[in-house]
């Protein structure tokens, strides 16, 4: 009996991580009906992080009413782990990117209030251990709308509240955290982060991440200097210097915000995946490992699940299989990861859509056929 | 060191067998540089046949001065295999639908004269034995082009050549066979053959074929009389039944001419290729056969080349991968065949165009992961 573990990414625009391992394992099944099949879904920190490890560990999603970079107010979630006491917040959930349409871009007043109310509500579900997966926002405002929203207030020389978004920093000249969720304290925040930008200057949030979310040139130095700013201030009354601190300019410097304030540790995400999945455990336990994404290519072997999946896999020496919606190029470069064989799913020619929407069945068909051909060697075995 | 045996068929519009072939060599070898790799080129008697039985023998090609359906000059060319007396004549290279645009479709005036020509041809070529890949014709004229090609003369009651094509068979009424080449007395003629169709009736020729070139209703009837005015003539001649013979009615009746008239044996066209090419000797030597085809389905059970290799490889107990450009539906079925496991070569959302000229790239990734993935066991020994 042969012992198979399915452990892919999501598939993006069609397939969760669970629906891609379950998919992978209707397809074994079909080619090796006494297999034993373990889904374990995966992520890297970015999108669906919280949905796969809450997947992963038989935990769930949790709603909550929040408010998006705009301050308008949306359904969000956040992830309950099956241990009840890991929540795993990801900040393009209520500050993404994603939640706005093109023309509402607007990085100067964008705020990340949104991802600090479902830390708020991880608390409050008793979370005692917070994921948080940065990427993918709409924000420049070096996380003050999340410290806000924990109950810390960032205030001008005239005392009063500054107004959300990373412009407004430039007025900052006090924080005070004397109203901060005392539960913080008792909490460990670990920032699932694979970039190492500090917080300002040419390799800083405003510079390098502003332009996407809609940043002018002039608006790119308003708000370097707004967050400059923010560290001036946090430096001088937390003694804490988080300017250049990789990784302070991660999600438009809500970095600097959670190592800074709030002490998070910073770990690249598709570790703490491993980790906080058990995939180590699972590798360990299987005879071939299943991993996969919608998209694949030399890059992968930078932080993605795949190439993590693989190394973790190989530690034990387990054949490593992926699958993947779009096969790009260098994908010779990703074996030094543990990575055996890649294939593609498509059929033929087909558009996106198509692809989108028939993934499950396209990773299904797949899966059987290298489970088929990984069973060769055993049914010629068999039949010498 | 581990054999590995190429045998394709073409992948329509982009690949000749023989390139696909060396495809997949160049992915065997980059996963296995120490891999002893054939390029077995495979056809099914349909279009690319003689190519590949030329590429996989050593041959060549010939180039013929013939003419088209409507009687145009054209260069066309048959294969003379590595034997230098077999070659291998398409009816389809001087008499196919392919050679006319759609709306010079004429079924009652197309005649398979050019066919004759290449026959002939072959006989200048030393041939002493003509394997004709039937199919793919324009013509609906019971081989009465290519018996004229080769020396027959088809005569009217009043002793006048009838005009081209199978309407003007109705008037049949002397078929003269004294001028025929007599070369053809020593020639071996087999005819590749799939259908059982007979050359008239409501299973025949006309009623089955003729629309799809261009015949009306009414055409339909008017070729249907004609041929069997045809099989009249020559069953009261030369004491030969050819309108309900199975596979008379294949390519437009040619079969009938090529069996009454000719003599030739019929067989299955992926029979005639197999035998031909030496794939079971090569499939014995191999310790792992590739195969492959532009598309793949359920219907390529019936005859079609991935299912003719597996059940010759399989009957030495070789593991069988197909590589296909579309891999269509019911692929399940495949399995009584022989056929171990199959793979789509399409990276991802891609058009036809697309695949079409990245299909010899495509392949060989595909064929260097699933040698990668052969490989697992082996290396997997290695380390342990």
């Amino acid at each position: 009996m042969t012992r198979y573990l399915c452990a892919p990414d999501s598939f993006k625009e069609s397939l969760t991580a669970m629906e891609a391992a379950q998919a992978m394992a209707r397809g074994i099944k079909n080619a090796d009906p006494d297999a034993e099949v373990r889904c374990l879904p995966m992520a890297d920190g970015g999108e669906g992080t919280a949905r796969a490890l809450a997947d992963a560990t038989g935990g769930a999603m949790r709603a909550v009413d929040a408010h998006d970079p705009l301050g308008r107010p949306i359904a969000a979630e956040f992830g309950m782990l099956g241990d009840g006491t890991t929540a795993v917040v990801e900040t393009a959930e209520a500050s993404g990117l994603a939640l706005l349409a093109p023309e509402e871009r607007d990085p100067l007043a964008a705020s990340s209030y949104g991802t600090g109310e479902l830390i708020r509500a991880a608390l409050d579900a008793g979370a005692t251990r917070i994921i948080v997966g940065l990427g993918g926002s709409a924000t420049n405002d070096a996380g003050a709308g999340l410290l806000k929203a924990l109950g810390a207030r960032l205030l001008d020389r005239d005392g009063h509240d500054v107004a959300p978004g990373g412009a407004a920093l430039a007025g900052l000249d006090h924080v005070d955290l004397s109203g901060l969720d005392p539960r913080l304290a008792h909490v460990g925040i670990v920032a699932a982060c694979d970039v190492t930008n500090p917080l300002t200057g040419p390799q800083g949030a405003s510079a390098v991440f502003g332009p996407q979310k809609g940043a002018s040139p002039a608006d790119v130095a308003a708000l370097d200097h707004a967050l400059a700013r923010f560290a001036d201030v946090i430096g001088r009354e937390l003694s804490v210097a988080v300017a250049d601190v990789p990784g302070a300019g991660a999600a438009g410097g809500i970095g600097a915000a959670l190592k800074g304030v709030l002490g998070a540790a910073f770990r690249p995400g598709i570790d703490i995946v491993i980790e906080t999945s058990g995939l180590d455990e699972a590798a360990q336990w299987a005879d071939v490992v299943f991993t996969g994404e919608g998209s694949i290519d030399f890059q992968t072997k930078f932080g993605k699940t795949p190439a993590g999946v693989a190394r973790t896999a190989k530690r034990h020496g387990r054949p490593v299989v992926v699958l993947a919606g779009h096969v790009g190029e260098g994908i010779g470069e990703l074996y030094e990861t543990g990575i055996d064989a890649v294939f593609g799913i498509a059929p033929g020619a087909a558009t996106l859509d198509d692809l989108l929407e028939h993934a499950a069945d396209n990773v299904a068909r797949t899966a059987e056929q290298v489970t088929r051909l990984l069973r060769v060697h055993d049914n010629e075995g068999q039949s010498a």
